[in-house]
């Protein structure tokens, strides 16, 4: 079955018009959170990824060693575990939970946004509900995408969920401590990363030794600075 | 933002409402493959979770053991690794490609059923897309839900990811030859289990040393019993 079949089925077709609108209305809502962030010189990353694959531990990591302000808003379906983890870590965050939705979207985003501290910090992250589908077709307001991997999830993950991989501005491979159990190809990772996507720098992050945090923290400043100048600041 | 916001929100319950519908007809389509698979005495079970978990690594160590003659309807947006690394045991396989959707539905499983073996096998398994989320809304003419959870995602993901949970009839936690290396309390894991799903055993699952597979056999065994008995067989 491919996707011209999905297009010719009465019942997904007439979903897929549905979801069309739902995007179309999306995308303005994302539009003006972005306006927002735009507004005062805040420079917004989406991450995004399977559950379990390290986006709040390399946001744990980066409070300690990024040189910029930031504040966190958190996806989750149910909990506010993500939130907690890094207020400990003394960051504002907001927990925006999700019920059965799959992904944030803009209209959610603009529930934490009421409350966000535009004036208290230069950089904000969303910290998407995990999933490897669905969050890269929802606009949340972002300039950036940062979408992660990890070394236990396998080599072909980059090329069975290409949608993702595709809207992503880096990949993150995490988890590189467990390089040595795992039958994680990095060369083939690599390429299947670069034939969908050649624009999107490749990083293997070890959490535990910090390994690889630089370069994110060296792609998070050039791209703050690619914002800025877009800006006119 | 609680369930009742989403409910609140004209784009979002909109949304909900058309959602519901699609259910509605997922539903029917649902029940008439399960109506083909039980005319042929054939007990069809619905593999979920995350990308990377270790289902097909489950389904190759099943071919090798089961008692019970199989074939696999497989999911995923692009590829047909999964299929072919099925058909490399031996196993009848067959890929749906769904590009964009991160779930199968009974529409697509459908197309599968065309040319399933049904006169061949005892037992149907379907992978679904790797998805911690979106497979739990829909049926797809499955008797019986499994649902795996791997060690190195973390033992916060039950908590996390409930309405999939709640779906199981049994949640299998694989990569167990990973607990020396991950933070991961299976008594944890088991307490949030037992808390939204009562009725679901919780299996350790080691696929490299096949530790848990005889557990996971028996289950599917006793299923299989029930589902005869259920059809007067």
């Amino acid at each position: 079955m491919v996707n011209e079949d999905i297009k010719n089925n009465p019942q997904l077709s007439h979903k897929v018009t549905v979801i069309e609108k739902v995007l179309a209305k999306n995308n303005k809502m994302a539009d003006k959170i972005r306006a927002e962030f735009d507004k005062h010189k805040i420079t917004c990353f989406n991450m995004m990824s399977s559950p379990g694959s390290g986006k709040t531990t390399t946001l744990e990591n980066l409070a300690d060693k990024l040189p910029y302000k930031f504040a966190v808003i958190e996806g989750d379906l149910e909990t506010s575990r993500d939130a907690e983890r890094i207020r400990n870590k003394g960051i504002w965050s907001f927990q925006l939970q999700t019920g059965r939705a799959c992904h944030l979207d803009a209209g959610m985003v603009k529930h934490a946004i009421a409350h966000f501290p535009f004036n208290d910090v230069e950089i904000a992250f969303i910290e998407n509900v995990g999933n490897l589908v669905c969050p890269a077709s929802y606009d949340v307001g972002a300039h950036y995408n940062m979408v992660f991997v990890s070394v236990p999830e396998g080599d072909d993950k980059i090329e069975k969920y290409p949608v993702m991989f595709r809207k992503a501005d880096i990949i993150i491979i995490t988890k590189a401590d467990m390089l040595e159990f795992f039958d994680f190809d990095i060369t083939k990772a690599k390429e299947a990363a670069y034939k969908l996507n050649p624009k999107a720098p490749v990083v293997l992050l070890n959490n535990k030794t910090g390994e690889g945090l630089d370069e994110i923290i060296e792609w998070i400043s050039k791209k703050r600075k690619e914002h800025l100048e877009k800006l006119g600041a």
